[in-house]
């Protein structure tokens, strides 16, 4: 892990747990941050940190933030549901970059426009980190991260599963799914993977037929062309819970590409649960 | 059209209105046919017609009735949800399959499952048709059904969700996708057209910031590789008032890959609605 406690790291906070653990590991180690909340998403913890709340249209007041608090380099974390653009009331920087960001828009794919928005900052001089670079001892190591291991029906469920979301991803679409004796019973578009999972869940009976409960897991993963720096998928303790009501036999994620917010809280609500928490080695020259 | 009023066609029942309309259309034109209806899936219509009820699993005595019958070729008409295979009580022509069905199940697609379980009945001496076959005339044609007409923003729409529809039938998952605005706000697994368009009903409003109601369109087609004889995608004015409740501005499908189960009242659904109902031509070679 490079030695990035020299830098000031603007931490553009959207929503859940990413960017606290960020901003309190930065507090933790003395080194130099700036959280700026995005409005509507990054919650109260934002109050024992130093901090700004910014508009996302106003991309100048941001940059001007950023630089007031001295910070050379920025991370993007946590969730943003994507706004309308007639939504945004941008300023005299985010109108400049107005054509750009619709283009942006346009291409329908969140990671296409995280990664253009990425270079937008890197233009005007901002060092652009991933979460990851920051945190990584809470990416997905390989193997068995709880007590119990996948059986080989579980292994054939990971492995199709791994399919699915790799050829979605390849359309920057979703970064879940969830399948059950070789049957894909869900994929996860934009309703996320709590509401992936509810669904699951609440399949009517005759349709698991093929997968009664508990059967199947639930994989997770980047995108394969995903910029790192910008948008891991997480998974955490209600992760698992959700993954047990959906009557699930555990979670599989890619290892290394997908964060694990509280580790040994998650490998003990696997355990409690009666699940399997397991990271699946990515491919090859993945 | 192949003149198939010759026939004697075993009409093998699951749920929904293809089956009946297929019977309809026998008796019509006062061709042979026999209904084998299937455990809880095809309803009391069978009542009007020569009928054997039937289970899953008693593969000998199904094809006893339909031999009975005078039966020389059947047709897979509707949908079933995928059986458990412990759930089935197989007679002793279901348990000599027992084990080539049982690969057929461990594939997880339902297109190799039913294309398997056709040459089954190949083997047998039977000739398999496709309801296409007997119901031409209710394949979608190319371009407007409605009186409305897609606008550019819904042939961007329709253009991708056909890509992504096109990409998971290859892996033999889903064969509907919702895409508003560029973004894919849902994608069919085992959950149904129905289920998929009820949830982008209640997805929260900040989910759709950026494709708010009225946008976006369903789009339905035939996985690419998927046997024509045993299961086309069908839709009809229920599904069109499914995608008005779920906020889209229109339906389109595969042109000559999807069934229409009554045009006129679709089109009219659809005209009511204010929605656009749109045939895409196939990709060339498709």
């Amino acid at each position: 892990m490079a030695d990035l406690s020299g830098l000031t790291v603007g931490i553009i906070a959207g929503s859940g747990a990413l960017p606290r653990l960020i901003a309190e590991a930065r507090a933790k180690e003395g080194a130099g941050y700036h959280v700026v909340a995005l409005q509507d998403a990054a919650g109260e913890w934002i109050e024992s940190h130093p901090h700004t709340a910014a508009s996302l249209g106003k991309v100048g007041g941001i940059m001007k933030s950023l630089r007031a608090a001295g910070c050379d380099a920025i991370v993007f974390a946590g969730g943003l549901a994507r706004p309308s653009l007639s939504s945004l009331t941008p300023d005299w920087k985010g109108a400049m970059l107005a054509p750009r960001i619709t283009r942006l828009f346009a291409q329908g794919g969140d990671d296409a426009l995280l990664r253009g928005i990425a270079e937008i900052f890197e233009e005007e001089g901002f060092r652009v980190l991933g979460a990851h670079e920051l945190l990584e001892g809470l990416l997905a190591p390989e193997g068995s991260i709880g007590g119990l291991k996948p059986s080989a029906q579980d292994l054939a469920d990971i492995e199709r599963a791994a399919e699915i979301v790799c050829t979605l991803g390849a359309l920057d679409v979703g970064q879940g799914a969830v399948v059950a004796n070789n049957l894909c019973l869900a994929m996860e578009a934009i309703e996320g993977t709590d509401g992936m999972l509810a669904r699951v869940a609440a399949l009517p009976k005759r349709r698991r037929n093929a997968a009664p409960p508990p059967s199947g897991v639930l994989f997770k993963a980047p995108k394969p062309e995903q910029d790192r720096r910008v948008d891991l998928p997480a998974i955490g303790p209600d992760t698992i819970k959700a993954a047990k009501a959906a009557g699930l036999n555990g979670v599989a994620v890619e290892a290394g590409g997908v964060f694990i917010l509280g580790l040994e809280e998650t490998a003990q609500a696997a355990d409690e649960a009666g699940l399997f928490l397991w990271g699946r080695a990515p491919e090859p020259g993945a």
